[in-house]
């Protein structure tokens, strides 16, 4: 007979832990037991949840509520989580972090992207970086789970490969994410007030993006990687494309090679190059509500110059949905599990 | 041992037949066997249906190629189904056709409302509206089944519990139903240019709306029917809002009791009417790609108008979801089978 | 020579504000002396409204600084103006008010709709109501101008023709407006976060619109009127659908003459109504910016139903533009002046 | 007594031309006096350029029906005008064409580009390229005007100033533009189609774009210059983001400075950095229907990169406007003649 697995969200009344909540709520393995939000405690989830409402009667609980769970995910603005990790290492033996507090493994790494010493810099080792592609093998049995971050898993799925087998070329590499609003989070600021981003191409971010560290952790080689990122009229998803240098001679046939090589049995990983039709590469549009990181690449022979794409939903392979292969993966599961849904057409 | 049923799609490039296959794909007890497209025969379906990347590998085949099946699903534009009906019914035993060609019961009310005599009069009676909340139990054991139009089911699901329990005044009921640009299908036309129709709020059918006599043959009652169709900037959904009238003393709370008296065992029927938070009736951006119908309704105490509310996904609850459930029905299934997802938050 | 006259603006970092100061800027007749913001004081104005960068070097000040001006336009929220109203009228001779405060003259009307006792009754009879092609004449030497609200403008443009003209059956009317998320002004708030409000179709006013009595006001006859606000992804517009009414017989062609009976000396009213091409009717997108009012019409003549339609941009003719037009009536300018541009397409 | 200048428009039907329209009809020095469209001859401009209602009586007409003007328009697809070109100079004494067939000075490049021998190879260099910040003493009484590239000229714009200063270092410059979907034209295609095109961030040229080479003509220095382009679902607008490296202690101030320096006389061209507010950079949402090019940069002084940012009107800046301010410059106009109207906001 299957045994579930309990599972608490904390801090369960913003993007991330909404999706997480919408994903858990159809894994086959899991039960949800507490939703934590401390502005929201005592309302139903799907009140601030609306497309949950009539599949969960949870209600949202304070932190202080939380009973013990085999799961616990922490949805909590960057920095909590790592302040309270003691409060909540009591409630679960398995732990996994959606924010950036436990990335990075590296305290003055940390220290010189977040602008602050990391409160627990001993325990930065105990985590898994959650991105199955690179770290499958350390995640099965593991316990503390540091979700990567969209961005950076949008920049390190389309570079690993030519990477990892060593073909680029020392050069530096250009990076430029466009990132729906829902990245941003679930509160309202001047900037994400509806008349002013509905029509925008905001650069937000042009130098200096904090997913920098994680990419430059994660990616093998030693290069100059540069990041940028742009917000769009899209809610969800990020489309990035990345220039990149590969030697005389290296040609498409050696990409498409090398991305089969690297990525042959990913189940979230696809390759898109189609020579006909209006959907030739990734595009962000396929992808909402799915845990599918879409690749693609174009070569230009007369530089040297690939241009790598990829894209993904943010919330779910940005963040749930690569938590929740992570802890497929992590408990032994399918690691389709409560992931296995394509997108929509049109959308 | 569960035995899967075969399906063939007919006309499987445009939007409703690619909405179907993306349920039926995921259904547990349907097996796809061909999916027909005239212009895209050899073609793999993921090339038309980008978001079936790595899910199938279907390629389409000519009508002629049908060999065949438990059950044929027509996705042809309105008109072909019934010109070729006999073709068809040699294929499979059930026939379910999405098109608008079997509705209307009466061979007067469709040349009135297409404008030309039907082919196959004498077969009307042998076909069910599709609408599962009104014909369920026709719809057991069905082998024919005619899927109700999308405007149609948003309008039909909005009055009917009002109209049905007697409650509302034989005055003028005006719906205006706000749909999004994959109403009108797959083929680019001036129309659905996107520079043209991106900041559109465009009245296409100010009157003489269709699905007018689809809905005036479902509801129950005599009263005067107005539909107003406006196209808006979303791709997917339709918002419908009903103006209807009350007697003197009709309360807020006497709603409530005949949508929940009418709808209580309905698994895809929400009733959205919240007092607080941002998303306090139904709203079509919730729903895309799911099989709800989310109802409110809102009371004028002043002059007796009631205003209902509906939202759908006019390809799922409006199309192919709603076949899809009709079909659940006609074969004992589980009526969720195939459908049992939440929309996205954000979306 | 032309003697240019003096404009304060008092609440200019909101969009109503804004709009009248682009408007103001290009005015030939106009001078802005002062645009006050208390909580953007000091700063320049074009960082609040970026659209004019290079356009103007104002900065705001507080409305205690405010010195003499010709004109003083008040563009606070509701409510603010009536209350503050002699601080203002010792500041200049023409006050032009942009908000709901003047608009009603029974102050009875006021209490009920707006659920608190006008702070200055007394005074009501002194505002001509802001609606040039209804109030012309009353306009032409006005020292109070009331700018009519924006969804009771495009209520009252749509069906004041066939009003007038004693046509309509006297049975209930429904006006359904579809708004832009900018009429909801420049304050974030959590409807307005653009990951809730950039996919949806928002019945924010079902029944009880307050805009309802400033059309009941202004429209002639006796009929029940009934308004339904549904807010849309565009960020600028108005969509207005009326259903009214007429006598058998009264046929396609009459509207027509209504319309032009009424409007033919009207610089900004355009009457759409088109038999080809895909903007056959009134479509907000074409008028950003811009201050026409376009309207059309459709029969059903087998149900003696009119489909009235009209499309505004909120913040121009729905708002700062008709302003405009009604000052230069007031000083006997051309009506035209500064507000004599077309809008964009594609937009 | 002003003595206006008659201009007859070819091709009148497409975006560019309609935009030409536009703008003519507003310019105080000329008369629009003939249209030209095959596909609509006879019928009135306005059914195709819905914003014109009310603000031309003009009706297409065939381009066999020209007669002599003073200046003619060419906005034909890219390839007609060149073939064409004989026809076209017998009409007018200035001839200014919006399309790519005189840009490049270079007949061996044209072949590169656009795939096939330039037809009168012999005339280019009579063409002056219609870049008013680059070209301003070549336009003055110019008589053959090549409206510049959109993507090139903000491109070009972005990067001429460190370029013309010798400042950049000669490594790869990697510029993205994120293009709305006017660009590619008034005519409906399947990938244009709304449902297709709505939701979509669609990588349509990675490498290769035609308009490297207008680009490399026209910037100074020697660098390698790689362009990507980005379909967005903006209906107008570019944003271009371009990645350039500086020396070692090259400062913000710098970049300044260099921008200062070069377009401090410039009417169209406003730098946008600003260190609050959430509108720092430029930003096309801020740019419709305006000549602006909005430039911005912010330098990552670790890595020695500048990102140089442009925000353009592709219709307006990026041609039609770019292409009316050549000609006030070629007549000895003020350069801001038919040009002088500010964006809107919100927008």
């Amino acid at each position: 007979m299957t045994e579930h697995k309990t599972v608490a969200i904390v801090g369960g009344s913003g993007y991330a832990g909404g999706e997480f909540l919408r994903l858990a709520l159809g894994h086959p393995m899991l039960k949800v037991t507490q939703v934590t939000s401390e502005r929201s405690a005592g309302l139903p989830v799907s009140l601030v949840h609306p497309n949950l409402r009539g599949r969960t009667n949870l209600k949202f609980v304070r932190a202080a509520e939380l009973v013990d769970a085999d799961i616990v995910v922490l949805a909590l603005p960057h920095g909590s989580a790592a302040k309270r990790i003691a409060e909540f290492e009591g409630k679960g033996r398995v732990i996994v972090d959606l924010s950036a507090d436990f990335r990075l493994k590296d305290p003055e790494v940390y220290r010189a992207t977040y602008g602050e010493a990391h409160p627990t810099p001993e325990r930065l080792g105990e985590w898994v970086y959650g991105n199955p592609e690179l770290h499958r093998e350390a995640l099965r049995g593991a316990t503390r789970i540091a979700c990567a971050g969209c961005f950076a898993t949008s920049v390190i799925l389309a570079l690993y490969p030519l990477l990892k087998l060593g073909v680029l070329l020392p050069k530096d590499i250009v990076a430029t994410g466009l990132v729906g609003s829902s990245a941003a989070g679930a509160s309202a600021t001047d900037g994400s007030h509806h008349p002013e981003r509905a029509g925008s191409l905001r650069v937000y971010k042009p130098v200096g993006h904090r997913h920098t560290a994680e990419a430059r952790q994660e990616l093998p080689g030693n290069f100059p990687l540069h990041l940028t990122a742009i917000s769009t009229p899209r809610v969800r998803g990020i489309l990035t494309t990345a220039h990149a240098w590969v030697p005389d001679g290296y040609s498409d046939r050696d990409v498409w090679s090398a991305y089969r090589e690297v990525y042959a049995e990913e189940p979230f990983i696809r390759i898109v190059k189609v020579a006909r039709g209006i959907h030739r590469y990734p595009d962000p549009m396929l992808l909402d509500g799915t845990n599918y990181c879409d690749l693609g690449f174009e070569m230009d022979n007369d530089t040297g110059r690939v241009v790598l794409m990829s894209a993904i939903d943010n919330l779910v392979k940005g963040t749930a949905g690569h938590a929740m292969q992570s802890l497929n993966i992590a408990h032994g599961w399918d690691e389709r599990s409560g992931l296995d849904f394509a997108g929509l057409h049109p959308a």
